[in-house]
């Protein structure tokens, strides 16, 4: 595992801990930029962003724009290859560990919808059942709804249904995916997973043999009935950084076996309420706001637990400001306001006092009921039959229209 | 692993191995008593030997009266079972590591034809092209022709289409099959097939989390298009005592998953003609028959490799007799000459000096000759057709009757 492997061996003895199972800055803010340095992959830069700007015809993502996907490994050469006329399909996925997804969810989906848009590419959306199944010891049926729920959610983003192929891995499992998956188990050891995800012995065999089944969607010729007489097709992956093992260990194994490696893009953790020191956590439903919370839920969760940069006197709000580098709502807002204007406006305001805590809030409270609303509406009009219709194993006859 | 575990550590230190890919006797002949005991399965007696015969109501196999099938599993659980009406299916397999089998291939599926011809029973036979996969480094590709390959002996052994359902790894893996792997997988850590197989933290990820795939087929569940609505029938599995290791994984897990523990009937190993110190190996051609050899192949191993417990003038052997304790020709001649007249008339006047090695040695040519070029007949009259029609994923509709 040469090649991919972590670059800075120090930034362990700091103990920032970020794997797919577990994200803890050590106390703090994560420290992205030392997380960029051991993980060895690429900043996100402005020429990049530019880039994207002028070949989708189109304004970059508030996402591209604000520096949440903020990493990259070879986006430069999808990009590359998309100039000279060559597509690329893009994978992204979900664990299904719960039935209501909280917005930290959304991010990846809304972000990937975006790149479908754009770039008009084939997407296929892997739902990890067989890996909550063994890692949250749910029952394998239980597991199985999870993922058509998700799925649901997912689809209620908008994704065309032209050009996505969803998936879980109880259902899709087998064939030519499975030989991929044999293909990358034999090129990888105990030893180096353990290395890579921070397994140990004492762990199952199920969990030591799963991150090949993550693996393989890279590999076009996971899908045949998409991508057959294509394997050398280009797969970008947009998912969160704590992801980032998985695909490292896919880039090392890739070409051994002949394969392209795939390229990423990969964001920021979406905070807590509480502060940005991690991830939302689903066993503290007032940590994060869920797709299902009410109205009200939306308004007592922001005002109660959302964690605020401003001073605790009007009096020395006015005079020093808030500190808008703790403040979640103004993190927040910067995520889902997509006014460029107006967020300005707010965080300058805000910043030297002239605004409260009290009004950014009730800004923020308006976005995310809007916001949150509109995925309900749209979660309610997915039926059953447009889950199987997704999940159906078919050709995408006009994916690269 | 507490039920299951090897009952008698102390054997480990005179190093007779036994393993699914390594049969090492640590000098001499394999102590199949001490296996026995070392593993924690039960001797087959003549008890349960004669209750086979009263069941089946035709004479018992002469692998069971010879004593080739010399251990079990709750065999006679499964008998108890079918006295009272309620029927079983059995379960056999073959890694499919090369494209020729030798003699020893043959002996499970010689004796699973009987068991399947006697107790009229469904069968499913595995082909693990995934672990020789593994194991080998061979490509994809090249496991899944050797698979095909060698369901055409297996075909040829004579198994009826109705009742048997032939699946390889690559071809049938997913679904219920899959579910059931993540099932059993989650239930066994890494320090356990360490301490099963063998297994090293070097090895790769692929053969440490393969296991299950070799466990599944014991439990119905596995084969919805066969045994939906039947999740508690039994399984038996007639196999060579290297298997063992997998089963006991298997019986240990399947209470805690809500299945059936498997039965299992199982034979000596076949030994090498040089002698009986072991398996024999697909590396040195001349250690065993296979079915492809010619008359003269035959012959030639025989006569020249073929290890002789006969005295080495003709005035000793007059005088002491064979040694028929390792003698080879008399150890073939108990696998397959039928007749157990005339195998006790050999052993007899061999064993008393007045019988010449050259002419056991010639008796075994013929009874081999006979049986290779009857089931090269037979392998040649196995088409394609009759491959996919014996792998089709289908109901077997008369199986019980």
């Amino acid at each position: 595992m040469a090649e991919e492997k972590e670059t800075n061996k120090s930034i362990e003895e700091e103990e920032q801990v970020v794997t797919p199972w577990e994200v803890a800055s050590g106390g703090g803010k994560i420290d992205y930029d030392k997380l960029i340095s051991k993980f060895g992959c690429q900043k996100l830069d402005s020429n990049l962003i530019n880039r994207v700007e002028k070949l989708t015809s189109r304004p970059p993502h508030v996402f591209l724009r604000r520096g949440v996907f903020f990493a990259h490994r070879d986006f430069n050469e999808i990009l590359d290859s998309y100039q000279k006329g060559d597509k690329f399909y893009l994978y992204t996925g979900r664990g299904p560990s719960s039935e209501a997804l909280h917005l930290g969810h959304l991010i990846p989906f809304m972000f990937t919808k975006y790149l479908q848009d754009a770039f008009k590419v084939p997407l296929v959306i892997q739902l990890t059942d067989d890996e909550k199944c063994m890692w949250k010891n749910l029952s394998v049926e239980e597991s199985k709804r999870l993922a058509r729920e998700n799925a649901k959610d997912i689809i209620a983003c908008g994704f065309d249904i032209t050009r996505t192929f969803i998936f879980s891995d109880f259902g899709y499992l087998g064939g030519a995916f499975y030989e991929n998956v044999v293909r990358v188990a034999r090129c990888v050891s105990f030893n180096q997973v353990r290395g890579i995800f921070g397994f140990s012995p004492e762990d199952h065999i199920g969990k030591i043999g799963f991150p090949p089944v993550q693996a393989v969607p890279s590999f076009p010729t996971s899908f045949p009935h998409l991508f057959s007489g294509r394997d050398n097709l280009r797969c970008l992956i947009p998912c969160a950084i704590d992801q980032d093992p998985y695909f490292r260990m896919t880039r090392d194994v890739a070409p051994r076996i002949g394969y392209q490696k795939p390229a990423l893009i990969e964001s920021l953790f979406f905070p807590a309420l509480q502060g940005e020191s991690g991830k939302m956590s689903a066993s503290d439903p007032n940590s994060a706001i869920y797709v299902t919370d009410s109205k009200n839920d939306i308004k007592k969760k922001i005002n109660r637990h959302a964690f605020s940069g401003g001073q605790d006197s009007l009096e020395n709000q006015r005079k020093y400001g808030a500190n808008l580098e703790v403040d979640i709502p103004v993190k927040y807002l910067s995520f889902f306001l997509e006014d460029d204007a107006e967020l300005e406006h707010i965080k300058k305001e805000y910043g030297a006092g002239r605004m409260l805590t009290g009004e950014v809030k009730s800004r923020l409270i308006e976005v995310l009921t809007e916001m949150v609303m509109r995925h309900r509406e749209a979660r309610s009009a997915v039926t059953d039959e447009m889950v199987d219709a997704f999940m159906a194993v078919r050709p995408l006859p006009g994916m690269f229209d």
